[in-house]
């Protein structure tokens, strides 16, 4: 490892700016965390591993500092919680630059700030193999607000933020050999949790179901069916998309895009745009179990569950 | 991966024997815990990767299963707290036996039961290398109760529960290539957290500062010193060992015994004995910041941290 765990630690500390505000997170056995009278706790853990999620030779350090800590933030976003407090268990090899770990947390750090959460502990080993990190976000959540999975219902609507299949789009540069420019690139290098959307959506009481879209259309809103048991038709022509003739695919079955989908009862009206993020009808709840696509001229197929296979 | 992400979520949701306790943890984006009025939540984060802190060649997948675990329980006792909830995150190689994962739970399970601790989420990942594993786990503690490592003070004595280095005494016969009988070496393959210990330390507000030994008494004793800024003299002979030759070696330097080391303030009473468990005086908090160690004719050595490096 290239430096001691306690070094690390103070570096950590010194990067997020504070020493006392979580007072025994860093440095202790355990994080102590209040957790305010009328709400609950919203807990997950995201894997991020080298190889799998992400290559060392195509996403520079800062970016997957943002990725691992924007996944966790995306499902409480997926919730319509508020992210509190971060943990980062960190696994490094043992010949990584300390530029590399330096550029992670500035990426992390950076994305936590936007958010107000604090990176509250966490564990730090070698690594037999590449960089690993696991991510746990705590959030919090008016007392039985959260917005479940298994709560959609046949006659809501489906309705997805922003673009699906913009992250595999640039992943698919990167295999072909090409240099995308990573500013060029935000959704897939620099991937924009939307809890504004998912607070809004909760405050309003405009969601009957949520889920992040982190495996792809296709198998996430299977999960989201299968919780309610319920069936969905989507309208391809309706996806939106990035251009292009893989577009359909890419938003059927594209990953790790980090937008929310989510359901409304057909009644309620939902804006064009929230917190400055485009929402889309895309669909329907029916009854039943499977999850079809409709094609503009009325033909209906299966939508077999087959997010993208990251890195294979 | 052996098994889907879904079928083995379906698998742990049977064998933990539960699909509605914690209702939305496993299979919805976040688990949401209330935490009762009045008390604090903990959270602490502990890799367990092969080839560092275990081999299965070595260890069976139940003993692993266990030990992940209850490194995870140990820290939540280590701060005088109540484990409730259990996250794992868990990255499988491809070509695991589905036997080796069901063992692994088997292991897990069966502590989590004695603790009433619900395995309430987490994160299921192919691995790039290995069995990786992370486990988070959240307790509970009264508000302002939470034995911290920063308040030991200068004349508090020092104690210990059972006894220091039988983990790495058993991992040393594992490196010589004999094969210890895994009902004979519990400290090694099933080490008990000290839950009741460190629940009966804060209720009779006995002890002043706490840790839990998990990389070794040199090490873990400098950390409590540390966050402390104070010093320590450890009495050689006092310390609860193994027998042979290297007893006091690894009393002082073997990591992953998961007893409690904690402080007292020296007008207070200590019994022999908490909760079944021998309890040993081995030292006094002094001044300054070093660690030193008293051997029997009044000699003493600056006791360098240097835990055990696991497997090297």
């Amino acid at each position: 490892m290239p430096l001691s765990e306690r070094k690390l630690i103070e570096r950590i500390r010194r990067m997020s700016g504070r020493r006392v505000h979580f007072g025994h997170g860093i440095g202790d056995d355990c994080a102590v965390i209040e957790v305010r009278k009328d709400h609950e706790a919203l807990v997950t853990t995201d894997f991020t591993l080298e190889g799998i999620h992400f290559r060392r030779e195509w996403h520079p350090a800062g970016s997957v500092g943002h990725r691992c800590l924007a996944r966790g933030l995306s499902d409480i976003a997926a919730m319509g919680g508020e992210p509190r407090a971060a943990f980062l268990s960190l696994a490094l090899p043992r010949k990584l630059p300390q530029r590399w770990v330096d550029q992670f947390f500035s990426g992390f750090l950076k994305l936590a700030k936007r958010y107000t959460v604090q990176l509250a502990g966490g564990d730090i080993a070698e690594s037999p193999a590449g960089v690993l990190a696991d991510i746990m976000v705590l959030g919090a959540i008016p007392k039985r607000r959260a917005i479940l999975r298994s709560s959609a219902r046949a006659g809501d609507f489906v309705y997805v933020t922003g673009i699906l299949g913009a992250s595999v789009a640039t992943l698919e540069l990167l295999r072909e050999g090409k240099k995308p420019r990573i500013a060029a690139h935000p959704r897939h290098f620099h991937p924009d949790p939307r809890i504004a959307v998912g607070r809004y959506l909760r405050e309003k009481k405009l969601a009957s179901a949520m889920i992040d879209t982190s495996d792809g259309l296709s198998i996430d809103l299977q999960h989201l069916c299968d919780e309610s048991r319920v069936g969905a038709v989507v309208y391809a022509e309706s996806l939106p998309r990035v251009r292009g003739p893989r577009g359909l695919d890419f938003a059927l079955n594209g990953g790790e895009d980090y937008e929310l989908l989510f359901t409304v009862p057909n009644r309620k009206l939902v804006p064009n745009e929230i917190a400055g993020v485009p929402i889309t009808r895309i669909g329907e709840i029916v009854p039943g179990k499977e999850v079809r696509v409709a094609s503009a001229d009325g033909r209906m197929k299966r939508l077999k569950a087959g997010g993208w296979e990251h890195f294979r």
